[in-house]
Parts: structure tokens; sequence; C-alpha cells
């Protein structure tokens, strides 16, 4: 999932909301993969990260937001069933949105950049 | 230099500009730092990095746009002086748009955010 994919332009957009707390593309990523697996465990799996890890990722978001962002039914294992809340959605769907807002603001230098790379290792 | 500035909204863009080579926030204020002191060591002191990190940080962006963004003067040592070339200052001036284009075009997501982390603090 994380070594598939090669994007030219935007790859790393990280979001600072407080003193000691941000959003980036790990953090959404993983609330994504959650919304798609209905589960932690499968989440962080898919992403290639323990329980563990995944899980203390979800508390980080959860403190930091201050409310929950990932709802799990305790009625079995404590790696049962998860999905995001309103506020989970919410913070997922406007970390998409910058990031399109941004790819956009920022095509022309892209473009620009990436003609210097391409025609120096043409000469190359 | 790094530690002093805490900034609401944008605090890491980097951006992909082939697939083994990219510009980021790191990359960009070495080169400022360079523009501004003259000189490679001076420019990686100033952002608490050794000589031996700045300069491969210059030789990787070097590589990456397969011309010189930074040209040292060889009459002396080989920590003499250190200026940006015109290719240098052009991707050190596009990162900079590129970091303002962004902070305008997710503005109204990052206020809708804060107010999240905000309200809640203040419930808490």
């Amino acid at each position: 999932m994380k070594t598939a994919k090669l994007t030219i332009g935007l790859s790393h957009l990280r979001v600072t909301l407080s003193e000691d707390f941000y959003i980036g593309p790990g953090r959404a990523d993983l609330l994504e993969a959650i919304a798609e697996t209905g589960s932690i465990a499968a989440a962080g799996k898919a992403m290639g990260m323990s329980y563990k890890r995944a899980w203390s990722l979800v508390q980080a978001l959860n403190a930091g937001f201050g409310g929950p962002l990932v709802e799990t039914s305790r009625g079995g294992s404590a790696q049962g069933g998860a999905t995001l809340t309103p506020l989970g959605r919410e913070v997922l769907d406007r970390y998409r949105h910058m990031q399109e807002a941004t790819r956009e603001a920022i095509a022309d230098d892209v473009t620009a950049l990436q003609q210097f790379v391409t025609s120096f290792s043409r000469i190359k």
C-alpha cells in the first residue's frame, strides 16, 4: 500500500493544529484504512504497522482533537470492529480536500521544477 | 532557527520531482541559509547540522536537478564561500511560492480543523 505509489508532485503535507498536534498523510491514510476495513488491526496491517502502533496513532488523533475520531465496538475482543465517528470522517475529508487544493495550487511550480530535472537529466 | 517557530497550519510540504528526488522544507531552508550566510558550513551550523550533512544535502540537490544549485569558491579552503546559482535561486523561490500558495489553499480547512481542537480543548 505504501510502497506502490509514486506520485510526482505533492508527496507529504503536514498541517500543525496546535503546539503538539498535527495531521499528516500517515494519520489520514490510517483513518481511511479504518473506514475501509472496519478494523484498527486490519487497517494497521494494510499499512504495514503493528496493531500497537495503529492504536497509538488513533489515540494521538483522539487526544489531539479532544474527541473520538474512531469508535470501537466493545462486544468482543479489544481488536474488534472500528468505524469513523462523524468527527473522524470530517477530519479525513478535510485532509483529503487540503491535499487536492494543494496539488492544484502548486501545479505550475511543479511543472516548472520538473522540467529542470528532466532537461538536465537528458543532457547527462 | 529550527526550534523557534511554531506555525499553525502548513508545517511540512514535500514535493516529489522524480522517482528518487524531492524538495522539502529542510532542503529549501538550507538553500536560503546558504544565500544568507554565503557559506555551506555557516548555513549548516545555523540549522544545527554538521558541515558533512549540509554538504551532502547540497550534493543531493545538485544531483537531483542535474546541475549546480550552489556554487562554491575554490580559492581557499574547501569550506569557503558559497552562493546560489540562478537555478538554485529559482528552485528556492518556487519552493517558497508553493508554500505560500498551499497556505492560502488550505486556510479554510485549517480554520475549521483548528476550531475542533480548540472547542474540545475548552470542554476538557
